[in-house]
């Protein structure tokens, strides 16, 4: 994709790109992706009754990846409280999602791939925050 | 809307219905749908120029109160932690919102009653986030 | 919820008002929520296996009711067109959606409820649709 | 992304990727990500009240793309009948969505990139649309 390419063309943004921020944004959106569809594979699974949680957490994860994507890409001068705080809840929500989806990783390779993308957005969205300092 | 009649008939909920997180869903609900609508609204001032802040805090606003209210509906039993942090987001993120409509709440009416609704939305995702208390 | 207060308040909109269309917005946002948490219920159930397609077809239902809400109720003069095909994309993903959830709808009301919150939405969009005559 | 991978490891597609639909995804995916970022960079603008048709086509754009996007990657078997409708409507709205902002694309490099992303995403979509014929 272009995020980093847009955000570089933004009247707002020139010459001052968060790499670190754009790679989360990434991140989160690939993520949330991913997890949408490791839900809809465990859904078609034989043994759906013992995925439950994990569809459940897939799809929290997807709608938290997706929010903190589309809320990281916007830049709200004012609001970047909020943006770092999403990004934590970001990180702490896919490392919950990544914890169940491990433990079906053997059996499920999309289990596998899921948790690995979770792993890679908690990273990210870990550095991210912390080059964020809100002012007051 | 059929929220709390939807929640309670989940067997994972039955006769455990927690009437705070049914109000902070349900205000979330309307307040994404609210704020999408206020920033659309802003856009079709003349004076658009002077509502870039608002439009910009309605969108992250919007984005943060659809995934509050879908992740607070959905009985992610072990994902409490991630619920009580969204709603404590949420709150944060209305908050924002409804303090910069508030200064265009005299000159536009969408902008008085998206400032509104934030903050019942405020208010309801904090009573629910009380109510919350994650296992370790 | 103020859908309509606020769509009334809109500058491109005043005094000409598409009750149809108001109506389809806050069904197609009902919708989306019910069946969101109607595939979580069905989750929760035990025999989670006999209800795959109703979750998949809750969560397209809520995915394409979530767009046509928003879309609906942005002023997008230009846009009528897409606003149309959405309502009747909407009102044919809820058909779909009450016909699968019908077939449970004994044994489980939460799939009662949903069943019939299809329904309405795809009577209002249909409604909404019919008033709607893009421009070429 | 692994949206390709992904849908692979699925028990109910496995050695039948449908290689147009997976990469309607990936450019509907990329596409709402683009538009939302030029939707914001429009709103960062000094003439920003020559952008609102703009603002407001990337909006709806965004929001179309993000639920086909979704729609199209879920195995939902018996609803390809949604599926290829909103593959359809996907196409129309990036169509639209393209022409407003070629409008802007000497002005604004965002609305350059985002004029490319939706005519890829158009061409997409209409070839994966004319790979589907929903069972009666």
């Amino acid at each position: 994709m272009h995020i980093g390419t847009m955000i570089s063309s933004h009247l707002h943004v020139e010459g001052n790109l968060n790499e670190a921020l754009v790679r989360a944004i990434e991140e989160a959106n690939a993520c949330a992706a991913i997890c949408r569809i490791c839900a809809d594979a465990c859904l078609g699974e034989l043994m759906v009754a013992d995925l439950v949680q994990s569809i459940r957490l897939d799809l929290d994860c997807a709608d938290v990846c997706a929010a903190t994507s589309i809320i990281g890409a916007r830049r709200t001068g004012s609001n970047e409280a909020v943006i770092k705080r999403m990004l934590e809840v970001c990180a702490e929500t896919c490392a919950a999602c990544a914890t169940e989806c491990d433990q079906h990783a053997e059996m499920h390779e999309h289990c596998r791939i899921c948790a690995e993308a979770c792993r890679r957005c908690t990273d990210a969205c870990l550095q991210a925050a912390g080059t964020i300092t809100p002012k007051d």
